[in-house]
């Protein structure tokens, strides 16, 4: 200890873990450690770099708040999110796929009846959702609680529109006896995750976009499966394979088919899609 | 791109780097991404741990100002910071080593000439320090620009104190022709880091103490010559052996000796030190 080098720290480091009572968190530190060390050696980090990295990390800590996550944007656009979520989410391959949750899921959303406009005066032409819920062997699930939320036409959720104070184009439903949601709401556009923070400027520096395919997002949750969180894109979408966060998954795509006006309705889109959940582990 | 796996994700974020005109960026994001989904597969991470770690970070960049700096303190208290000095400081052996800047340095504290009371009326008993300042040959360097902080009694860096507005047992002095600065200060205690944040919680939760052992920061700075990031650290200290950053080097310990009042002086301690430059690189 009175004599460390560069080349004996981790151990030094990982033995001072000896003491933890919690084998998992002994477990998640010493790896920590171990990879976080082998980055500095491998690059051979200057200190001027890390200092950089120091303020990297400070100033995406000072743009956080209860609005906005920009260490989520930062695991996302690293694909640590989507890493996170295949690891986690090896289902039967009949089952719907899970993608990245995102920073823009709001706790306490505005509960909706089936049928209802839930886009709540966001900007974008009628978008009509229907949807079933059903388990491995196509048996319906009721009572199913679904979160959606998504951007609108300006490519914007609610919590980004400044002085919004109401909720737009998100809302909980609920599954009925067959398994069905349905609600109306707005055509998603493709979207650039914030760009005026520092991971904005990650993109940038590094020469990446910051674009996500459209999609709607949906959180699923019914009891005796496991929850559901995913996204479904619009097909054809120019993004699809050059998503800025590394969600897509070619099962998740689905026609957002566009219809003429007709007898009570104007131009409009219709998407149908049916998600199949994977029973409860363990 | 559209079918993103555990086993190819990797390898996809990494492509993504491929316009990157910045080739030392581009090989700092890469070895990144390669190192962090290491450590998220090797731990098998689960959803919600992932979610505990984004809420460490946003709390640490939320307590984080401009007198506090609790990214730093974990860089410090998991060893990167002493790896990346160490690895870039390989100096030759006759040189001072040297070790972390730590969290407490502060731009333009107060100039002193040699021989003044640099503690600003922070509690603890005199200390009288006497130091040169000489290249590898022994030649004295005039003129090196010094500056000294160091905790108090309490074991608190002046910008740790609420309300304070003052430098206390810090500022910056210069060489005099034969290489020797001296001024007076107080004795500097053992002291933990910061335990009230997300990284005394870290080490709270791991078993870890927060103590470092009694030292006094020296930065020194002359034309010709390495910069020199150090401390002196009081030999005999208890936690020499378990510094909670991993900062002691044993070429860096030294007798802060105690006297017995006497003329003119009360009770006091002294520390003589002889600071070694390398010569500039490159
Ligand atoms: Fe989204
Ligand atoms: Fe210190």
């Amino acid at each position: 200890m009175r004599n460390i080098t560069e080349h004996n720290i981790t151990e030094a480091v990982i033995a001072r873990f000896a003491g933890c009572d919690d084998s998992r968190l002994k477990e998640i530190m010493s790896s920590l450690v171990t990879h976080l060390h082998a980055f500095v050696r491998e690059t051979r980090i200057t200190e001027a770099e890390w200092a950089k990295g120091i303020e990297f990390l400070t100033a995406t800590g000072h743009i956080t708040d209860d609005k906005r996550q920009e260490f989520i944007l930062l695991s996302d656009t690293l694909g640590v999110s989507m890493l996170t979520v295949a690891m986690n989410h090896t289902k039967p391959p009949a089952a719907t796929e899970a993608t990245v949750f995102g920073p823009f899921h709001v706790e306490g959303a505005p509960v909706f009846e089936n049928g209802a406009d839930i886009s709540g005066g966001a900007p974008g032409e009628p978008l009509f959702v229907n949807c079933t819920v059903r388990g491995l062997d196509g048996e319906p699930i009721a009572g199913a609680i679904v979160d959606t939320w998504q951007a609108d036409d300006d490519g914007f959720y609610d919590v980004q529109v400044a002085g919004l104070e109401q909720h737009r184009a998100r809302g909980t439903l609920r599954t009925d006896e067959a398994g069905r949601f349905w609600f109306q709401s707005v055509l998603p556009v493709a979207y650039p995750i914030p760009t005026d923070g520092p991971v904005g400027a990650m993109l940038v520096a590094t020469g990446r976009h910051p674009w996500r395919p459209a999609h709607v997002h949906f959180l699923i949750r019914a009891p005796g499966y496991e929850t559901l969180t995913t996204h479904v894109f619009r097909a054809g979408d120019p993004y699809l394979d050059s998503d800025t966060v590394f969600g897509v998954r070619a099962s998740l795509l689905a026609e957002f088919v566009p219809h003429a006006a007709e007898a009570g309705r104007g131009r409009h889109h219709t998407l149908d899609f049916g998600f199949v959940l994977a029973p409860q582990k363990g």
